[in-house]
């Protein structure tokens, strides 16, 4: 009988997890093999184990069926090999949605159907800043209108972000040598506890599973650490409903790492993961190829915001401007945007059927930059960010697609559009909506957060009189 | 001898005219080839004459040196064959710089060296509304900023401006049949009359010979009327140093005509100009060959501001954005562009090395629209318009050159930059000047209209604090 350190009954998109002692002498992370079938009726799941450090080797899952599950471990190691288990998966508590999924082909929502409208932070190193900094982040991300954040496992290294991290994923010597047959299990442990305070407020860790900003040696590891890495991470970290798997920050600024690298990296995440969560890479200056079939959305760093409805289109996946730059006032032109101009590109993408992701970047006398290391927000931008999540959220279940490109506008026909006039600032509009259907109007002014209704009720082609100031937007919703 | 209207002394770049009494009976528009060979000592230059009814024949020229100038008349007439004269040509009064021409590759400048920084506004049809519309026309361009007006010879059918026009550039029967085989010269008459009008303030009659919004037949008339119409226009005001000739608005959209049209009309107002004035041709959609020889500045309808340098880098002539859409807030997106968004052109270009053009497309009771009536400006922008102007005329005689692409800058190394941060709102930046100069510093804020000296001499490259402020610039001129 397995030695269970959770109980064997658990929520459906919780986290099963069973615990084995094994042997703690030779190196067990590349000696041992361990890992569990998980059967539901007649599917199999395939989880593999991670050794976790002091003998002790643990096996996940994150089950997505309620219902009696079994499971059986597989090992080169006698003791861990054949040990057989039951568990019974009762329903999800209020709150848990599951994994986020692809839905509606360009679009995001819960395993259980709600929509998840991405709004996404990212704070690469967070994780990395010690538990004062770390915990004020999270304070920070409670208030904060974000359900998801970017976030490097590796430590960074780049300006503003010089310091050494609390925790290191391989162990080092005094000379700082890396021993990269074996993981540190305290970083990992580490790591995954943020991960769980993320998915305790409601956001997505997109983990980034390389990046070039490296002081350590992890951007250039042998192909075989790369590969045990990949394998470590998704056995520790799959069972989490809220993790997302981006293979890279800037992935073709890694000069040692070739394109099959990284496809590769893709194959390896997708085979060892049960739970298939979502995969994406982001680039530099080149886009890696979305339409590879491993890609599960397009996550983007441009600034190009018109070509949103493009990439929809070519596609077909959601497409999401993960790094569109930053608001704040550095010396660095990808990180002084103004909030302005901010609001005005999560507008951009959002009336063309994508999303736009956020970070901070304002200077601090101590170089606490939220993009970097987290801790609070300095400007004003998220509440308007909050606005739009809002406003997209009242949306139709099946996400706002592109309506309009004279002006921008997306929703679904006889449901729901959503204008954005940019730029222009005309003094009236002719709408063509969607017969067969009446809507009520309302003028949104997207940095003051004004909700103005129209008088009456419009329908098929009509003239609107519009505000006739820059920036604004339409919003149009069937009337009952 | 002949009989002369104007007196045989004429100022430098002034306009001289010779006046002749000769057949008032048959087609003198067609029957009567005349004109005359001016001499300065070796040089000869021919100017055709045209005819401006009652029998009388005219010939005119912009003498472009000061002394003795003589001319000789030719004729298939005897009475206007074979006239001789002699011109004594004073110097320029004041105000009085000449023609404007290109210098220094990209630039503009007027021929007697002085810079013209081109700032120019867009009233397509304003000669065509009435003396009480035009006068006000002119009233208000007396106190704004703009030294080039880009307007239609022919009369203007198109949104806003649906009414027939005062004089009509042919004859035309009651049925409104135009007799081609003529010419209107009260119609000429009154347009010379606001050319020279447009003079007498500094401004530049950016003449548009062709454009498609016609009720009347004139975009469509055969090419024998279309190529003496040409000669006739360019007789009759080539001697204005306003003038410049610009053969189109939107050829592209003219359907009737052909490539080769458009290279014939260039070719036959280059072979026909005495004083050799700018021509340009401007685009719907589809940009002329501006490495063509005859276009000695690239005047563009386009919205793309992100590629004024590239355009200056591949045609070497002067890039002038004469449509980057207006400032207004009517129905049609290329007319409400906010006027912090126009605000933002004209400096994004001016950093890059071209040129903007305005032009205001405010609703108006009486559809009296400045873009194609005139009348009164309603918005607010060239105030910050005639700002710029001023920064751009305090620079170097050699005009903005683009310096850098990071932040966009231009000027001249070691005399003069002018940046502008655009979206981005550095706190600070590290500028890198010529070498062996020192240089001032102001912070310029483009929309308060403000200029605060940074206190300090600075050089070579160095880290200077910034406003951190979104569509701010900086202007270094150098230290005495």
């Amino acid at each position: 009988m397995p030695a269970l350190t959770f109980a064997q009954d658990v929520e459906r998109w919780g986290i099963f997890e069973a615990s084995f002692q094994g042997p703690a002498t030779g190196n067990p992370f590349v000696d041992v093999k361990f890992g569990a079938k998980f059967r539901f009726k007649n599917r199999v799941l395939d989880a593999e184990g991670f050794y976790d450090g002091g003998g002790t080797y643990k096996v996940r899952l994150m089950p997505d069926e309620t219902g009696e599950w079994s499971y059986s471990t597989y090992s080169n190691v006698p003791a861990l090999n054949n040990k057989t288990g039951v568990v019974t998966v009762r329903p999800a508590a209020a709150g848990n949605h599951g994994p986020v999924g692809v839905k509606y082909t360009t679009h995001f929502a819960y395993a259980d159907g709600t929509p998840y409208v991405p709004v996404g932070t990212t704070s690469y190193a967070w994780t990395h800043q010690g538990d004062a900094l770390e915990e004020q982040t999270l304070r920070t991300l409670k208030t904060s209108p974000f359900n998801k954040m970017r976030m490097c496992v590796f430590p960074k290294h780049y300006s503003f972000n010089n310091n050494e991290p609390v925790y290191y994923p391989f162990p080092r010597d005094a000379k700082g040598v890396n021993d990269f047959t074996q993981f540190n299990p305290a970083f990992f442990a580490h790591l995954e506890k943020r991960v769980k305070e993320l998915g305790a407020l409601g956001i997505e860790a997109d983990l980034i599973l390389f990046h070039p900003y490296d002081n350590w040696g992890y951007s250039k590891m042998p192909a075989e650490v790369d590969d045990r890495y990949l394998h470590y991470i998704v056995a520790r970290l799959a069972a989490y409903r809220n993790v997302w798997w981006s293979m890279a920050n800037e992935y073709d600024f890694m000069k040692n790492k070739t394109m099959a690298d990284w496809d590769r990296y893709f194959r390896i995440v997708q085979e060892s993961d049960p739970s298939q969560h979502l995969r994406g890479i982001h680039n530099g200056t080149v886009l890696y190829d979305h339409l590879k079939p491993w890609v599960t959305h397009v996550s983007l760093q441009s600034s190009d915001l018109d070509k949103a409805l493009e990439y929809v289109q070519k596609y077909r996946k959601p497409v999401v401007y993960d790094e569109c730059k930053y608001e704040g006032n550095i010396h660095q032109r990808w990180g002084n945007l103004s909030a302005q101009e901010m609001v005005r590109r999560f507008w951009l993408a959002a009336v063309q059927g994508a999303y736009a992701g956020h970070a901070e970047t304002y200077l601090d006398p101590h170089d606490v930059l939220w993009w970097s290391k987290g801790g609070v927000l300095k400007g004003d931008r998220p509440k308007r960010i909050a606005f739009l999540r809002k406003l997209m959220e009242e949306g139709p279940a099946e996400g706002l697609d592109s309506q309009s490109t004279y002006y921008l506008g997306a929703g679904q026909p006889g449901k729901y559009y959503l204008f954005y006039f940019d730029l222009n600032q005309p003094a009236d509009h002719t709408f063509d909506l969607a017969k067969g259907s009446k809507y009520k109007a309302e003028w949104i002014d997207p940095w003051e957060m004004t909700i103005t209704p129209v008088p009456g009720i419009f329908e098929g082609k009509f003239d609107m009189k519009l505000p006739a100031k820059p920036y604004m937007a339409v919003r149009f919703r069937k009337a009952e």
